[in-house]
C-alpha cells in the first residue's frame, strides 16, 4: 500500500501510496470537500493547484444528499467530478466540532439537529457503512475527539482513547465484513487514528495500539484544535520516532504552512485543512515567508501587482490585482473566494512539493 | 464602425461592429458584469460561453472603486482581465432603477446613498467622462429612463423623451472635446438611446431624433421594465423598419431567449441583461425550447443527467448532474451558480450563433 521512497536529512520522508484510484507521491495536502466540493471551485481547478487527493466528510455527506444517494448516483467521484483518490473523515471530529449537540454511548454518538430536532446516530459500524456507499478511496475510522485540556479533564481523555480504540476494533470488522468479497485491488484503504491529547503517554499508549492492527494508515487526530503551537510542535516531536515506517502518517486537520513545515520534518505524510480556503473567502492569503496578507485592506485599492510576485498560482499568473482582488470583496463577489482559495491551496501544495 | 453583412428573409441581420478593441459579429450577446466582474466567474469562462462583448455599468463602477482608480490601474480590461470589448451603461437605466433614491434636474441627476446619506450628481458630461476613464469601448449616452405606463403619465414620458434628447446633444457635446486628439481608430464608439416608452409617436419621434446625430450606434431603451411581452413586441415590429440600417441596434436589457429570437427578427444586433446569470444564481435554467428548469426542485435528486443533454456549454459537457447541482443550489455553495450562470450564457450566445 505505502512504500517509503526516501528519508531525508530533515527528517522528512517521501514515499507512495497505492490507493484504488491512484498512486499518490507523499507528503501531499488534501484540500477539503466537506460537502462534496471545495466550495465554489471546479474538480479541474482544485487539481491544477496540484492536489491529488480530495477530503469529503461522512457526517455531512449522511446528511445531504446521503450516502444512498450518492451510491444510486454512481459514488462520490461520479457525483462530484472528482476521478482522483477521495479520503473521507468518519464524523469523529464533528463529535469535537458539534459537541454542543451530541451525545456519546459505547453504541456511537447521537447528534441532534437543532433546527429539525432530527437525530443521526453515527455508530463506528454505521461510520464505515456509509464511506463504502460514497466510495471513498481512503475510509478512516470513527473515533472519540475530545480536543480537551488533558490537565482539567484527564479522565475523560483517557476515556476518549480507550473508547477509540474499541471503536476502531469494531470499525475493522466491520470493513473486512463489507470487503471481503472484494478484490485485494478495488479495496478502499482503512486508517486507524490515534488521540490523546496532550497526553504524552496516552498518546504513545494510543500509538502502539493502532500500529498493532492491520489498518493501512496512521492518523493523528486530536491536535490542531486550540491548544497552542508549542504544545503541537512538542507532541509532534514526541511521536515522531515512534510511527511504523512502513504505513503512512496523516496529520489530521492541520494546514498552516509553519505546522506543515514542522510536521514533514517530523514524518509526517498527510494533511488535510478548511484554513487555506476558509482563510481565503475571507480574504486572508499566504504570501512567500509564510506571512499573511489580508486582501480586504484599503491598502490594496491602488496596488497593481499580484498577490504573490513569486507565485505560481493561477490567480497569480492571470494577473488578478490586488487592488481588483480586494475590489471583488468589497463586493462580496464570490470570485474573490473562489481566487483567494485557489492562491492557498497552490501555496500548501508547493511546501509539498518542494519536500518531494 | 458597422457594416451589414447579409439580411436575412425572417427579418435577421448579421453584420459586423468594429470597436476598437476587437470586430464583433453581429447579432451578440453581452454578460453583464456590473461592478467589473460576471458574478463569480472568470474572464475565460464568460468567453469560453462564446461571448465576445463584456457589459459594465459606469454609475456602480463610479462609485466602486471610481472611475479613476481604474483608470490609474490600466482601465478597466486590464483591472478585470477582460482584453475583449467592453460597453458601459451609461448610468442612465439607474434613473429607473433607483428611482426611490434619486431627484432628476436639467443639469443631470442627483443619486443619494440611503446608507451613507452620500449624494453623487452624474450629469450627461459627467457620465462621458467617466466612461473615458474606464477606457470603455462602446460608451452609452445618458438617458432617462422612466419606465412608466404611457397612458397614466404621459407628461413625464414626453419630457423625459426631451431630456433624453437634449442630454443626448450634451454627451455627443463632450464626446468629442474629450476624443478629438484621440485618433480615429482609438477612438470608442459612442450609441445614442431611443425612449418614449410604448408610446408610438414618441419612440418614433426620439427615434429619428437619435438618428439624425452623429452617433455610431442605436440603443433603444426603456423597454423590458415591466410592460406585458406583447406590447414589447409590438412596438418592436413597430420600430423595425424605421431604424437606420448602417448603424448597429442594440435593444437594452431584453435577454430572455423568446424576446431575442422576436428583437433580432425585427432587426436587433445587441443584447444585454441580467437574467442570464441572476436566473442562474437563483438556479432558473434554459433548457431546449425555451423551457425553464428550476434546479432547486427535489425532482433532480436523483436525476444523473446534465441540465441539457443536448447543451454544449461547459456544465453540461463537464458531465455535472443535474442531482449534483441540486445539492450544491442546497449546499449554498457558490459554484452552484457559477454552473448554472455558464449553461444560462451559453444558451443565449447559442441563439445569436444560430442567426449567425
Amino acid at each position: 500500500m505505502f512504500k517509503e521512497v526516501k528519508k531525508h536529512k530533515s527528517g522528512a520522508r517521501t514515499g507512495l501510496l497505492n490507493t484504488r484510484a491512484a498512486p499518490v507521491k507523499t507528503p501531499f495536502f488534501m484540500p477539503v470537500a466537506t460537502r462534496g466540493a471545495v466550495k465554489g471551485l471546479e474538480p479541474p481547478e482544485v487539481a491544477d493547484t496540484g492536489a491529488e487527493v480530495l477530503l469529503s466528510n461522512t457526517y455531512h455527506m449522511h446528511l445531504a444528499p446521503g450516502e444512498k444517494q450518492v451510491k444510486n448516483l454512481g459514488g462520490l467521484h461520479d457525483f462530484c467530478r472528482w476521478p482522483g483518490p477521495i479520503l473521507t473523515d468518519s464524523g469523529g471530529f464533528q463529535v469535537f466540532s458539534l459537541s454542543n449537540i451530541r451525545k456519546i454511548t459505547e453504541e456511537g454518538v447521537v447528534f441532534k439537529d437543532p433546527a429539525s430536532g432530527r437525530e443521526t446516530l453515527i455508530t463506528p459500524e454505521k461510520s464505515i457503512q456509509i464511506q463504502l456507499d460514497l466510495s471513498t478511496d481512503i475510509i478512516m475510522a470513527f473515533d472519540d475527539v475530545t480536543g480537551l485540556d488533558p490537565n482539567k479533564d484527564k479522565v475523560r481523555e483517557a476515556e476518549a482513547v480507550a473508547r477509540t480504540h474499541r471503536w476502531l476494533l469494531r470499525c475493522i470488522a466491520e470493513f473486512k465484513k463489507q470487503t471481503k468479497n472484494m478484490p485485494k485491488a478495488k479495496r478502499p484503504l482503512l486508517f486507524g487514528i490515534q488521540q490523546g491529547g496532550l497526553d504524552k503517554k496516552l498518546r504513545q499508549k494510543s500509538l502502539e495500539f493502532v500500529q498493532s492492527t492491520e489498518v493501512d494508515g496512521i492518523a493523528v487526530g486530536g491536535l490542531s484544535v486550540g491548544e497552542p503551537l508549542k504544545e503541537m510542535h512538542a507532541m509532534l516531536e514526541f511521536l515522531s520516532p515512534l510511527y511504523d515506517p512502513s504505513r503512512p502518517h496523516y496529520l489530521m486537520g492541520v494546514g498552516e504552512p509553519i505546522n506543515m513545515h514542522f510536521a514533514i520534518e517530523h514524518g509526517i505524510d498527510m494533511f488535510d485543512c478548511v484554513l487555506p480556503t476558509r482563510n481565503g473567502r475571507h480574504g486572508s492569503v499566504w504570501i512567500n515567508g509564510d506571512k499573511k496578507l489580508n486582501l480586504n485592506n484599503s491598502g490594496h485599492t491602488s496596488d497593481k501587482g499580484p498577490i504573490d510576485k513569486k507565485c505560481d498560482c493561477h490567480t497569480c499568473q492571470q494577473g488578478y490585482s490586488r487592488a481588483y482582488l480586494r475590489h471583488l470583496f468589497k463586493m462580496a463577489d464570490p470570485l474573490a473566494g473562489k481566487l483567494a482559495s485557489i492562491h492557498n491551496l497552490r501555496y500548501l501544495q508547493r511546501i509539498c512539493e518542494g519536500y518531494r
